[in-house]
């Protein structure tokens, strides 16, 4: 298939072209290297060096034998996806070109608007592109299981479903509550697709993803095609940045309570997933809503595997600090959505995050120097209040 | 009370800024002139030629002996709303700054992402500026009956609602479901601002109003004093467009079977209800969501009214035509929303669409040749399709 990865340049946007395109697929990558760009304002980086989209397309090419278009270039601008649509004419598009950090939206007014802005107008032109060139495109957007916040009902894989409103039975949009401006600006945009899919029967498939973590893929198989590992306040995802903090001793930081209870899912399962669902779209016109993930654990289990794991390969004691919540969010909650589209179609979950997490200190032991040296960015800065 | 009225040079906004400054209040409107600019894309103008802001202002002081402080600014750009906000340190800040018409955000690619820019960037602007310069301004928001689309529920006065969602009980946002890009910027606005008032306790009177119609308020004492009047497919509201229609003998277009039922309010009563929110702020930290309007019609039966009042004013047999909807909505649906705020405010609606529409007709039949030449922009040419 030709596929049209927008955000290819990201933490999840690398591994799956190099997915793709090991398996055949035709790959054409866009990205705007705005998380490069971004993550510096923490006074870090990539824990692992990122070459540059060049190099990465050569590194691709030695060692896996493939070929990945790159083009930079930001969706937002009026035009581009278009022309890159006649061009490049792709069976589906990936949406991964979002701002997809929750603190980095809650910094301030600036990068508040910056997040909304990004991320609805993209999508917007996202739509308009497929609707006014070829509206049978399938479109692949990466959204977020923290759309829904964290409901008392169990979260459905569908768009819509049945309700009961002061007596009166209705089938409503399923309801969704951001806890930041990032998640704000994923709920409008599942409301544009959907709104899209309704007027001009667009064929959609929203991914409705947990946190992800790890350091390998299939495809990895060179320290030159890693892909970014963010550990600071706003890029760092809680696994990756636990396991950075034992590297380097620092105290694991468990936001408040830690009663926090997600469904993670691990980077190679996360793209093998995409890649699944890419390879099985629904019928056209229709709107499928996936839960991705594999396994669920509160932070404070995950604090207690890393740390378990940590002193098992010689890191010495690791404590684990509570620190204030810097979120406005629930630190215990009901959490159970369903899964059954992604079984369905023969995904099964490969690594679970107790055998993965000794791994990924394994890769990330080599640059304790570089973690040191981005120690001041791991504490929470920004606040929601 | 001081008053910031964002959308001064509007259709309500004026006569609102008219009613507060004669009731003793003090108004400093802004506005960035768009409707003006805006409405000549349709190839016609407001019926009533519009004075240039300051002679509005001169106006005002004329007949009314009010001093109104009108300002041009773009409320979307960084740094005009705190600015004000410190220089003028209003009480209430009411916010008509949007782009409001349905069709015309249905245009194409460019009015879709304007419509949705404009007035999501304008309420994130506005939020973070109450936030960061004084949070217990109290912000009097206009949204539109038309966030909830039809459902089969009653519409609550209330952002939050009991559901119950697959055998659960949970407090959901109360559904909304956009007819247009339009009416996504709205329920996106209102997303922003519960958020802001979850976060920040921010005081918010959110009005979900029905279709405005008429020609006078007790303000508009002179015809130079008169607010923008519309009938082209993108500006003009139903009573508006089928009172001018049935003044040039044009057929009254109604839309699909004409089935759709609204809450209609008089431009009398709106600014009336909207004065005495701003007056009645809730308690602090309160989201207070008001239905605004006064009586409940179909189409249809909108129709038939102008219909029989032309005939009576001597304008000749008036045709009422049909024309396909060229908006993707339902024809025939529940209506059945809340209201207690307003009446529980001592508001009681002073106007009836029957007994105005004859007032209109007197007022459009001076300008029945200006009316002639706009006859062009008044079928449907934008379909939601």
């Amino acid at each position: 298939m030709k596929v049209l990865l927008l955000g290819v340049d990201g933490e999840l946007g690398w591994p799956l072209a190099l997915k793709l395109a090991k398996a055949g697929h035709e790959v054409i990558g866009v990205d705007n290297l705005s998380t490069r760009r971004m993550a510096y304002e923490s006074g870090t980086d990539s824990v692992f060096p990122l070459p540059s989209p060049a190099e990465r397309v050569m590194e691709a090419k030695r060692h896996l034998d493939v070929d990945i278009n790159f083009i930079i270039g930001d969706i937002t601008q009026p035009g581009l996806l278009k022309d890159l649509i006649r061009k490049f004419r792709p069976d589906a598009i990936v949406h991964f070109a979002e701002q997809r950090s929750a603190p980095y939206s809650m910094k301030d007014e600036e990068h508040a608007v910056f997040t909304i802005q990004n991320n609805l107008i993209g999508t917007m032109r996202l739509v308009y592109a497929v609707k006014e060139v070829d509206p049978t495109i399938h479109i692949v957007k990466m959204g977020t299981m923290g759309e829904y916040g964290t409901p008392n009902f169990d979260i459905p894989e569908d768009i819509e479903v049945e309700a009961e409103i002061n007596g009166k039975r209705d089938r409503i949009l399923v309801p969704r509550k951001g806890g930041s401006w990032y998640h704000w600006s994923k709920v409008f945009d599942t409301d544009v697709l959907y709104y899209a899919n309704q007027l001009w029967g667009l064929t959609v498939t929203d991914i409705m993803q947990g946190p992800v973590y790890g350091t390998r893929t299939s495809e990895i198989v060179h320290e030159s095609m890693r892909t970014r590992f963010d550990i600071d306040e706003a890029w760092g995802t809680v696994v990756n940045r636990f396991c950075a903090e034992a590297v380097i001793g620092h105290p694991l930081t468990v936001y408040g309570k830690g009663g926090q209870t997600r469904g993670f899912i691990s980077l190679e399962d996360s793209v093998t997933a995409v890649k699944l669902l890419i390879e099985h779209p629904p019928d056209q016109g229709k709107y499928r809503v996936v839960n991705q993930f594999a396994e669920v654990y509160s932070v404070r289990q995950i604090a207690e595997m890393v740390r378990e794991a940590a002193e098992k390969v010689g890191l010495g004691k690791v404590e684990v600090h509570h620190l204030e919540n810097p979120r406005v969010e629930k630190e215990e909650h009901h959490y159970n959505p369903t899964r059954r589209i992604l079984p369905s179609l023969g995904f099964r979950p490969t690594r679970t995050l107790r055998d993965e997490v000794p791994y990924m200190l394994e890769d990330l032991l080599p640059y304790k120097e570089r973690i040191e040296r981005f120690r001041e960015g791991i504490p929470p800065k920004t606040t929601w209040r």
